[in-house]
This record gives structure tokens, sequence and C-alpha cells, in this order.
């Protein structure tokens, strides 16, 4: 097994995952950017930062801000499904895929989160970020079933 | 260390992971279930999906439940606990530990963490949340003492 | 690529790892910690488990606490800069970068994982926070073009 960190398919692992690991990670710079730009922060030292040197526009600039709320949440649903299929991908490059089976996978799941970006930040009408949010899940478990067929112990 | 990756330890860490994070992975699916039956939504593109066509209804359908917010705890609670065990996990596989050892260690986790899944979400009087939060903790700081006792370069 | 897992630079990477996923655990118990201590809980058995037996002091005992939320914050920061870094360094230390590079990407992530910390819970005034949290991305960018320069598979 250990020969296959060496194979194209370990490339292409590594491609992928940092790829959707910095679309994930550029969430917290939007995240900042609206913060900012909306006036709505949590933290009291980020409200002074921002001039707020009285309690009331303390008050003003601490607010929770619709736009700012969405990017947190698709944010977090990145979390939730990036992460497992950082993981579980690692562990089904292992088994030695097929080339082409294992860039259909990466390919797939890396479009659908970035579509599902759009499609919470636009916003787009449902069901385009639901549909997207579903088949980055079933590749994820596409792959989860390959590397528990692949070799198990319990 | 590299024939580590072929070990029967490994094998045991690959077939846990994913066994944790597809546990994981379905707290998605399941705040869904919950979001739908409950009419329970965030995203006005959601509520307009389920029927909400002028500003009185998206009021009703745009509220926070107690349901959706407690299976979005116990979501979070795992990214919190899983993640670092799957990261751990792979560095304390690759230390090469009995076979035996390690499964004990991975097999505590899984448990520790379906039962906490479960008494979050019935849910169970506490301490039965605590302690499986806890228990599942105390592994993850068991296997980050092997690896850091097996070798460090700091 | 395989010997390198035997490397100077994946022994570093799997020390400071762990050192910055324990890090991030100890968020949770910290939380904990000022749940009880400021009697601020969510869930109905939390509040019953410290004496909440009627309606009244459950009100009392299930609220928001601006500490415990700071706290939060912080663990989710954690959560949306460590975890990447965790996926993107174990990438970089297969690339077989120098010794020396390899670990000032590590030292500067995990001192500015830890200053960041320091920062948000003090809380020290902006933007000793803010700075912390971009010298900690900026360290996983540099990584990931690290990863993507050495060799790539679209």
């Amino acid at each position: 097994m250990s020969e296959l960190i060496n194979s194209e398919v370990f490339l292409a692992y590594s491609t992928y995952t940092t790829i959707v690991l910095l679309k994930m990670l550029l969430m917290g710079p939007l995240t900042g950017y609206f913060r900012v730009t909306r006036k709505a922060f949590v933290s009291q030292e980020d409200a002074w930062a921002h001039g707020a040197r009285n309690e009331e526009s303390r008050k003003i600039l601490m607010k929770t801000d619709p736009e700012v709320e969405r990017v947190r949440r698709c944010h977090r649903n990145d979390l939730e499904n990036i992460v497992p299929f950082v993981g579980i991908g690692l562990l089904y490059a292992l088994t030695g895929p097929d080339l082409s089976t294992a860039l259909l996978h990466f390919r797939i799941f890396v479009g659908s989160r970035i579509f599902h970006t759009i499609a919470y930040l636009v916003p787009l009408p449902q069901p385009s970020r639901g549909v997207s949010w579903l088949v980055g899940l079933g590749v994820t478990f596409s792959m989860a079933c390959r590397v528990l067929t692949t070799g198990m112990h319990l």
C-alpha cells in the first residue's frame, strides 16, 4: 500500500484537496469583509477598533447582519462536508482506485462545492444549493464504500 | 515507518475513521429532515421553496426550532471532537502501536461518539452525554501522548 | 515519496499537528467550565443536572453568556483554520521541503494560533487577534503554494 502514495491518484488527491481546502479557508476573509463593510461585529474589541467609543455607537456596530450570517452558514456547511471528504478521500486514495474513477470523484466533489458556495451566496433559488450539497455527499459516501469494501478490520 | 501504512493497525484506523466520519456526515441530512418536517428554515430561498410566497408566510417558516438546534449542536460537537481524532489517530496509527491497544482506542472512541449522539438526541439525562464526551476526549488525549512520546521534533 | 514519511519533516509535522489539535480540543472543556461557572446552559437536561427543577429556575439557567459565546467563537475559528492546516500540512510534509523551512512554517502557525487564543480570550485590543489570524492563514497559503507547485494532477 505504501507505494500508492507515489501514485498519480495520490497526486490528484493532493491537488483537489488543496484546492477545496483553500476555497474553504477563503470563507474566513469573506466573513471579515462583510463584517467590516456591513459594520456588523460580535466582539467589543472589534467594534472599538472601528470607532465605537461609547455605549451608543457600540450598540450600532454590534449587530447581526443577514449577509454575514449567510457567509457563516456557508462556511459551516463547508466544514461539515469538506473535512470528511479530506479524511475519507485520503483513505480512498490509498486503496488504489483507477485514476479515471478517482479523478471523477474528486472533480465532481470540488465542482459541487464551488457551485454550492455560489448557490449559497448569490443566492440561487432552491433546489440548486440542496442538489449541489447532495452531490458532494454522494461522492464522499461512494469513496467511503470503496474504503470499507477494500478492507476492514473491526 | 512507511511500511506501517500496510499494517493491520492502519486498516483498523481506516475502518473506524470511515465509520465515525460517516456518522458525522449523517448529521447533515438529519438537520435537513428536521428543518423540513418542523418547517424551520434560515434562508429565504428555503422558505420560498417550501411555499412562502409572501412576507407573512415567510415569517412563519423562518423560525428557530429547538429540535433543529439540538441536532446542530450535536453536529458541531462532532466536528470539535471527531476531526481531532481523525488527525491524531492517523499519526498514532503510524507510530506502530500494538493492534490490540489500537483497536481498544478506536472502538472506545467510536462507541463513545455513537452513544454521545444518542444521548444528545433522545435526550438522555445528564451525565450520560457529558461522560461519553469525556471518554472520547480521553481516547484522543491517550493517542496524542503516544504520538508525542514516540518521537518529537520541536 | 513514501520514504518521506520517515523523515524529520514528517516528525516535525506530527509534533506540531498534535500540539495544535490538543490546543483546539481544550477549547471544549473550557466552554464547559464557563457554562458551569456562569450557569449558562443551552440544553434542558444540562439545566436539570444543575438543579433546575421548575420552569422558573430553568429560565434562569438557560441563558446566553458573553464569555461562553466568546470561547465558542474562538473554538469555531480554530476549526476553520487549524483543520485546513492539518490537511494541507500533511501534503506539504510529503513534498519533501527543507527541514528548516518546514519548521519555520509549523512554528509560526502554532505560535500564531496560541497567540490568537490568548488575544481572543483576554481579550487583547485589536488588531492583535486579527493579525495572528492572518499570520496563520498566510502560513497555510504558503504551504498550499508549495503543494500545488511541486506537482499537480487536475
